[in-house]
């Protein structure tokens, strides 16, 4: 089966973080490609990918980037199929700078944008989005929903039951 | 037909940003609903509001809202369905405000945020992921993509045709 | 005796901030409840439990959260108990984010918001709250405060009696 | 009956956003004294009066101020009752100067502060806190959120009953 | 003769700002195009636009652009002439986002980043740039900068001759 | 006699802000002459201008300046005399990069900075360095800060005579 | 002989800061005290301290201050003499809330800021002040002005000599 | 053969960063020469040395500055040369006070700004000004630009090869 998803980033720098995208996609079970490509530094390579992936039939691009983070932005432009954009920590600037060069997008070309370092959101909004024609899916994020309440409410029982300082201990151990 | 698309705003001072993702819509034929709801002020019709959406088979929810804006990330937290949130331009820190209210969500929970005030844009993302399972409005969407390079083209022609002096004549005219 | 404080944090990552707030109520004799709850992950629990203290008597609401920060302001929304805002420091934008989102409220639903990571006056406020009516309380607090500005004094003693070279030694130490 | 709030402002030109705690107040029929005080310019007078608002039973003092604003943060110095601190809006810096002048404070002295130029939420939270002791009261709190729900709620039917570009047409009249 | 400049913005709202380069090149004497191009509505023909720059002996490319403003940066990365990028002021947030999304470009592909709405200096620096290999332009350079000079020391003449108040009522007839 | 205080701005649009300098210093009865310069575009004359200040026997120098803010800042390197800064609020970022531009001087070097158009206080600042050598001056700076703090008490004793609301007409009209 | 200059900070963790100020005017030979004193946790002994400077003949107060940084501008208001206020650099915000407490002081009341950090400068600004009816300290301040140029022009003199590579090994050792 | 370009810091602890600038240029076998001067320590060495760069046919100034970062500016003030300024990142503000400082500069003065701390790409872009009259550098610029892109793709490959877990494993080797 090929790709569903395709997850982009314009430096394996951004690796650690995009990375995250793809543990989350497995888990789903859904099929995705991960890469390096840059808007940049292989303008044309990034052109022509950018532009077949509406033919290869991938439903959402991911694309992740820092500082004047055009990557997810330009690949807007360049296909009809929604594109999610996460952007990038950096050291001077926090990733404000990431943020607002991807999320500021002009009226008719969206980048659906989460938090900053957000990969792993970008990957549930992909299937989110997947999951409007795939009912298997849909419940699978109902799951993961369920199975993320059931995280805090079972640290909320330990906090409850054992105190504070307790579970500081615990934590720091 | 019932509502694919469901607009919420908290206020209705966010009428006038938020009326742009009804026009989209419209020109997409796609159907929507657009209401005024506070997660703040009537948090119980909200909570039981929200949570009804994907039973009634609403495709995606597009929720605007300023300053500590809490409508589209408790939307999502209600519902499995996609939530596309708009920060509202504010007063005091134009907008800021609303933007890291909206995008910083935390893992689990993601909302798809446009630009401050983009409105249009979250409709024409909506109408993206609705595409992915109709290929019709996918041929609409090219289409509307082409009709907005067509428009930078003519403009483009019509500088270049009576030089920037005259075109910045017309336009104040 | 029942709590007349609850702290609430949207994720045990929070607790050593949280914790200076436990802290100070123990050292006020304040009955309190700590625990983690999510608007986000655990929205049903969170409107059940927020709805019900008011019932249960319980009199000043503390809730700690960072990034797009939903649990102070939509805990504001359900109850009609005083709500102290915590803005927790966040890894990218210092916490500014978890800030905007907990005091940028709308009109009608204040949240009572101290400084970044400000823990410990979350519940010197809240304890303020409750000497409304109760002079015990109060003169515990008139006794702190006083405690504060001896310790200061004690430094400023020790700072003009050993100067600041012999000082900063102590301190290094 | 004597003032159970007090109302400071640092300057008479931010009268126009404080006297909305005014108005909260008046609706909820509590007593209150409204004045012009500068902790800058008129320091002893400041003092003096900061620190007899304990003796003169006054339960909840609210402060207004804008740029490098002291007032609120100083009067959490000098008395033992609650400060609501209200950050003005500011032509240069949007108010967020204010804000954190008067949200950073440090350990010990806390001001509960609401949003920029939030003047009117300032008296809600004033409100609830002497409702901890006031049935009555919070009987009214309960019933002003109640109409400020039915208010979105009415708002939300005009909205729906007679369609967005209509109602936007009812709105610029 | 040819094109010694091109200036290209990605929207007619912008040529109020950039029309600023115009002046400045044809005060100059330098041969210059302008015109409208979207790296996000027009990508096809921006992508062979820019690439056909350095073929046609374009000397200096000027980009202006707001928002998430990738049309210096994508310019930069399809053509070896030197890009001077011109951030937009924007209605929400100043041209802040302009500005990082121009400037905070990866190392490899550098834009001449000039100040917000700066599409005069931008000129300039082109101007600056070709000068290297014409004398002649340097030396109008040089006449235009002693003329900026010379009306400083007008002006302080007309303020030391007729005093502050007099000079106010001049500037505000 | 020679000039005490020399007020320099880098452009004649900034005379509106720094004419309140002028205003303070002729009600002190502090000689002062006010000009235009500009480190950038007058780079000669504003370095020998500064450097002379010394022999002259100008005692404080009074720098106003906006955006990329050079003006005090280098005029702290060429004299050994005290300079003032002050930030000239700016159209797209307010003032912001004023206050940076002049404030983050290293260290050497100090601007004594004001607040962003805070002419008033730079003039005032300058009186209290004279003052430091010059009774009289003194007794006329206690004089009128005596009188800031009478047009706040008799503000609020208009505020607490008539109330609030007649205040709020009186002001209006 | 008495103090010249007192230098005050809030709390002890500020001192490895402030005591950059007190080399300083060691260095200069200017008579100090340096002191801890909170005008939130101390206010009472803060305003009779500050209050009694100017009998004290006391020439210029130093005043480091972090966060909702109140002290310098509150001292500002309590005395006649010349206040220089050091913002500290903070956890969350960098030191941009104590700046803006600091420096955005209202009409009247003026605070003499330097950078973030910069106590050297502060004192520095001190000493350029007391200087002003000093010749012997104002040759010392040029003296140091020229030993910090020497030692940029000795650093200098020793790249261009054996080269980056070099210069930046001997740093690294 | 004599400097190309020049390249100036305004103190060595610049140096880490600006010698990626040299790095680039010994690259591309252009001349240069390496400093240090500080407009503010050293000013008349700083103006003489800048006036005589153009004499010298130095063709580009590449400066850098952090905080009031006032080298780039006074630069441009005094030589016809283009020069190019790189914003230095900062302690306290992550370098957004540099960059301000750097790129706000005022009409008739521009400094072609790069990316904090982007001391690289100052290099490329002066490469890219030389190379207007120098096709065999321009030659070389197109080469490193594909040697950027052959990284890239040898990454993605790599990356599509062995996979993202593989990949991560490599790199924190």
């Amino acid at each position: 089966m090929s790709a569903e998803v395709v997850i982009l980033m314009g430096s394996d720098s951004d690796l650690p973080v995009m990375s995250e995208s793809a543990k989350i996609l497995e888990k789903f079970g859904i099929e995705y490609e991960i890469s390096i490509i840059s808007a940049h530094r292989t303008p044309d390579r990034f052109v022509s990918f950018v532009s077949a992936l509406e033919e290869r039939e991938v439903k959402v691009l991911i694309a992740g980037a820092g500082g004047a983070a055009h990557l997810p932005g330009m690949a807007a432009a360049l296909t009809a199929i929604p594109v999610v954009g996460v952007p990038i920590k950096t050291a001077a600037l926090g990733g404000v700078d990431s943020l607002y060069s991807i999320v500021q997008m002009p009226s008719g070309i969206p980048v659906a944008t989460v938090a900053i370092n957000g990969a792993a959101n970008a990957a549930i909004l992909a299937a989110k989005m997947i999951a409007l024609g795939d009912p298997d899916l849909k419940a699978k994020l109902k799951e993961y929903s369920k199975e993320l309440g059931d995280k805090v409410n079972a640290k909320a029982a330990r906090l409850e039951s054992i105190g504070w300082e307790a579970y500081l201990g615990e934590r720091s151990v």
